[in-house]
């Protein structure tokens, strides 16, 4: 039942196999297609388009004046004024009026001196000369002073585009600016590449279409299917259009009837493993008996069972069904063809050099994609890996970007540099407040009160505990840091830490709340715990919190005085990041007992047996004070009334001090 | 007939009135609507998005293997192995199954082995504790040589979600691994931001609907409508729904008319000047009967006869005709709305520090938005200032970015350091391949032919003559330079020029073409134009190209053989900066001779009398010569079939030598 792997191609050699044949096989760029103009946005030039009609394609006024001929101006100065006589040698336009047959400049309305009714000059005797004429109706001139230049203050004809110009070449993305110059070059449609249809094919028995969650949760063995979703918008973005197929189960044969359909309909087949049962073998099997396969499995991680594959000439990639591995595949296979079939390059996200957060082991022969999170802190990148595990959907979503391991390398030393592409804009990069250290339930209420009300800020914070925030805040990796460090010799929360950790650098402690932590238990309490001293039992699995956390260091704090050896409890050594990651193995049975803070046990309705109450502060490095970003923190946590609000509704917090300076100085004095 | 102006406001009053007004009006976001989350891709979230399941939401296998109770591994051992009975102790499992109730850990396949029909162990005695029964049915079992921890290849309820846990924020544009971990987390619809209706109403009588094009070109005083499909395509960029309204003549019954329809169908209001004829005062006039003018002006170049008001709580911004105008009013002033509507930060391009290559003089008390050329040399980004009337739509088309000019700033010096807010990707920029120098008509099919073939990469070329091409490369602010200057003492083309300008400096040669130069007439030479001796006479208008352009200097070079004084040539002072501008000139009637290339006589069917035949080269730096730009760029000069082709049909080349070295050394030596 387990598939049985050609062998593994590495990502490079992949690359190679898959554009050989490609070739070999004739498939280029998709035909064009002609598009109206005002439709055209966004679309992708399948020919260069050259202007049929100049723009302006008349001489016309550039100001509000006088048409005039340059020539009659010649003897015009300050001290013998040249007049010209409206309506045959000067003539009134707007801008943008057409010049008027065998007339070469304007004059200015504010240059031009209209003169009525004067007598004519003594000197003037042809009477064709004259601007005065018998009648007197046509009586009024203009008066200049100076000469003009051919074409003064006339738009010509070409100005702005000259007929056979190139206005966009081919393989052009075509922008709003551009169709204004197409219409205005005299075209009306435009040719452009025909955009690949993309089949997205879910199969696997226990998938099941989230539309199903209009009627009841899901219940297990099933799975929700949402690949399709991603995959979708991925090759819409892309350019892409996408049909997304209803699921199909394993079975060989309804696997290979719906390939048929697909690749009739499509350029190019995505066809989504569900589950490793076996689903992946029928795709393979699939695909070779109705064409053939060129790559089953690619050296990467996430991603590896990868298969891609050629049916009547359409190219068919077998993606894996963890999110992670999709979404990789999909980048790494899949726009590239959709790019070969528009003629575009492959910009993908933009690359920026950033200092590595943690070091990141990674296996020899094997391309590794880590998401990281990135912010900027003293103009400086720094990228912080999030979760690894291609199953992790949120790691995605939570990414900044992706750091690309090499096969040849072993991983990256913590502080060496990495290229990052991104994956939101280096601008949005720039504007996230990191906040590095302990979790709280309220950050997340920060987090969002943020993005409301300073859409271009974001608050991202990672969850490595109190120590390891202030650490981070030392090496220059983030802005704040929250931090519940409870010193036991004095009993004071997060000063004499500071102090140790910080000599000679002034630091600054914000709070943010007081709250409850406690030990969490299912509804009811089933088990009858107590305290800590019910830890110990044999029928009771506890759930840890990570070395470095003040919530681990509480708990530690608790076993000595009561002379607990905490390798008498089981689970002691099963370390969680996060208080909900807590609460959420104690609520689906993982372990009987955790401990946590109050609104996670609210949030997921647990019973809570309260032990201690502490200070979570924010610690933030006395420069980052005056800063946008630490000035919008600053604004939410000590006048938002909204943000008080929600924090209040979480349960378990005592706002009494927030946003107080509680310490402000240097550490090691 | 002339618009009157309030007085115009600065840049940033109008910004903060616009702001102010808005407030005051409680004009803020849009109401929310719910789509399905397959259909939400690019909107803006409304609201926080939480988890209404975790997912996985039940603990599953991560491998394929067997699921055991972990409780019964505890023993296991390399010297005493751990027998599991398959169907009590062990039960088959893939990757994905639910973990059967009670088990808590997964044995990889691979780390179990399998045993088959051996004889039971002497020492285990109780029937209960051995695998095997008395049937012999049940007798496989999986011996197990490590105890295992528990949950150890198990997916854990939450692993990726927890229930209640924050998916997307508020205010968050929702890309496709949003949408799938939505839908993980039980979302099948999300509310997000209703899309703000934009309504671009075009008035102008002058104006004909782009469609007319379908019968017959435009004739004057007509002009293409296209700033509709510009302001249109521009809103759906910022997120909004564009509906664009058929022309409007300049009747003020008939604007006021469209305005109420207007405000009545949208939420915000574009209407655009056709022309100056007047149009703006009708607006302004209609948007003050129907509701309030607050800004009509602002001190910006282009674009300052802005007009923003109110109709019935809706804001109307009256947008000035000329396209750069209107790119930049929709800029300063529309997108910013669209943003407070949806809730959004205006990212706006990207910002990168660049070099200025030429020096900018602007007035004082104005923003001025100047748009250039972008390219990176020598790893730093040059600017180059493109066009600056406000009439000129392909300046647009061919900027990279817009550079601002502050209002308390006459100019920028060359060599400046300035903040370029980028039109295209950074990446797209890096991969631009900088050509400045002479212009010729073969640099355009080279630039279409680059980028066909290498999607990622462009080719730029400004046109500032050959010796401004020969200093921008000795400035660094290019990869190339096409040039054809004859040594008159000499007859040499253009390496004297590199071995004086280059000292010390090691240069190459590239042949691009050798082409004729001759004067251009137009058809059947009305003016009986035999060569450079009638430029003197009365009737005939010459148009010139600028000083410091090989085609200038072979101009001169024949007039002084000849003993023409250039003075004595009427239009000698009137200067082109391109081959092609010089032929328009003369098909328009703007002069009756220029001189120019063959191809541009051809393109525009002008007669053309032969004066020379020149060498046009491309001159490169040697050290640029291993790189992919300059790769690229001789790739497709030296090998490529479809170029070669195409430079034939322009007609007037010779290819002899294209491609190839014809010098290369230091200068100065």
């Amino acid at each position: 039942m387990r598939p049985i792997f050609l062998d593994s191609v590495s990502l490079e050699k992949a690359g190679d196999l898959l554009a050989a044949r490609l070739d070999s096989l004739g498939i280029q760029r998709l035909p064009p297609e002609r598009v109206r103009v005002a439709e055209a946005q966004d679309r992708i030039t399948a020919e260069p388009v050259f202007a049929k009609y100049s723009s302006p394609f008349y001489h016309s006024a550039a100001m509000d004046g006088y048409a005039v001929r340059y020539t009659d101006t010649f003897t015009a100065s300050e001290t013998s004024p040249c007049l010209l006589k409206i309506g045959r040698d000067a003539l009134y336009v707007d801008t943008g009026d057409p010049m008027p047959e065998g007339f070469n400049a304007v004059i200015m309305i504010e240059d031009a001196n209209l003169v009525h009714d004067r007598k004519p000059p003594t000197d003037r005797t042809s009477p064709g000369d004259s601007p005065w004429d018998e009648e007197g109706s046509l009586s009024d001139c203009i008066e200049i002073y100076q000469s003009v230049p051919p074409y003064q203050h006339v738009r010509t004809i070409g100005e702005d585009i000259v007929a056979t110009e190139l206005i966009i070449p081919e393989g052009h993305r075509i922008r709003p600016v551009d169709m204004g110059a197409l219409l205005a070059g005299g075209h009306l449609e435009v040719a452009v590449r025909k955009r690949p249809v993309v089949a997205v094919l879910p199969t696997g028995t226990e998938l099941v279409d989230p539309e199903m969650l209009r009627e009841r949760p899901p219940a297990p063995p099933e799975i929700i299917e949402y690949n399709s979703a991603v995959l979708g918008g991925m090759a819409r973005e892309s350019g892409a259009e996408a049909v997304c197929f209803p699921i199909v189960r394993d079975d060989p044969g309804a696997i290979r009837e719906v390939l048929l359909r697909a690749v009739e309909k499509a350029d190019l087949v995505l066809i989504n493993a569900g589950s490793g049962r076996g689903s992946d073998d029928y795709t393979l099997t699939a695909i070779r008996e109705l064409g053939e396969v060129i790559i089953h499995g690619v050296s990467i991680k996430p991603g590896k069972p990868v298969i891609i594959g050629f049916i009547r000439n359409k190219p068919v990639v077998g993606v894996p069904g963890y999110p992670v591995s999709a979404y990789l595949a999909f980048k790494l296979f899949v726009r590239p063809v959709i790019e070969r079939f528009l003629g575009t390059a492959s910009a993908g996200g933009e690359r920026i050099t950033a200092l590595l957060a943690r070091q990141i082991a990674s296996p020899l022969g094997v391309d590794e994609f880590i998401r990281v999170k990135v912010g900027e802190v003293h103009d400086t990148f720094i990228a912080t890996p999030v979760g690894r595990g291609a199953g992790l959907m949120m790691s995605l979503v939570r990414a900044d970007g992706i750091v690309r391991i090499p096969a040849g390398s072993e991983g990256m030393r913590s502080g060496s540099e990495v290229e990052v592409e991104l994956m939101r804009s280096r601008s949005e990069v720039r504007n996230t407040i990191v906040c590095i250290g302990s979790h709280d339930n309220t950050l997340d209420i920060l987090s969002n009160i943020i993005k409301k009300n300073h859409p271009g800020y974001s608050l991202s914070s990672a969850h490595v505990g109190s120590l390891g925030g202030l650490m981070a805040l030392k090496k220059g990796e983030a802005h704040l840091a929250g931090t519940h460090l409870l010193d036991e010799r004095t009993g004071e929360y997060n000063v004499p830490f500071l102090k140790r950790l910080f000599p000679g650098r002034r630091m600054v402690l914000v709070n943010l709340v007081r709250r409850r932590q406690g030990l969490l238990v299912r509804k009811g309490n089933p088990k009858g715990i107590q305290g800590f001293k019910d830890l110990v039992r044999d029928d009771v699995m506890f759930i840890n919190r990570q070395a470095g956390s003040g919530t681990r260091l509480l708990l530690d704090k608790h076993l000595r005085e009561l002379n607990i050896n905490p390798f008498m409890i089981r689970g002691y050594d099963k370390e969680e990041y996060t208080h909900m990651s807590v609460a959420s193995a104690v609520l689906t049975g993982l372990a009987d007992a955790g401990l946590a803070v109050f609104s996670s046990a609210q949030a997921l309705g647990l019973d809570f047996i309260p032990v201690a109450e502490e200070r979570y502060d924010l610690a933030i490095p006395y420069e980052f004070m005056d800063t946008e970003k630490i000035g919008i923190v600053l604004g939410v946590v000590r006048g938002n009334a909204e943000f008080r609000g929600l924090v209040q509704s979480l349960g378990g917090y005592d706002m009494g001090d927030m946003g107080k300076v509680m310490y402000e100085g240097e550490g090691g004095v």
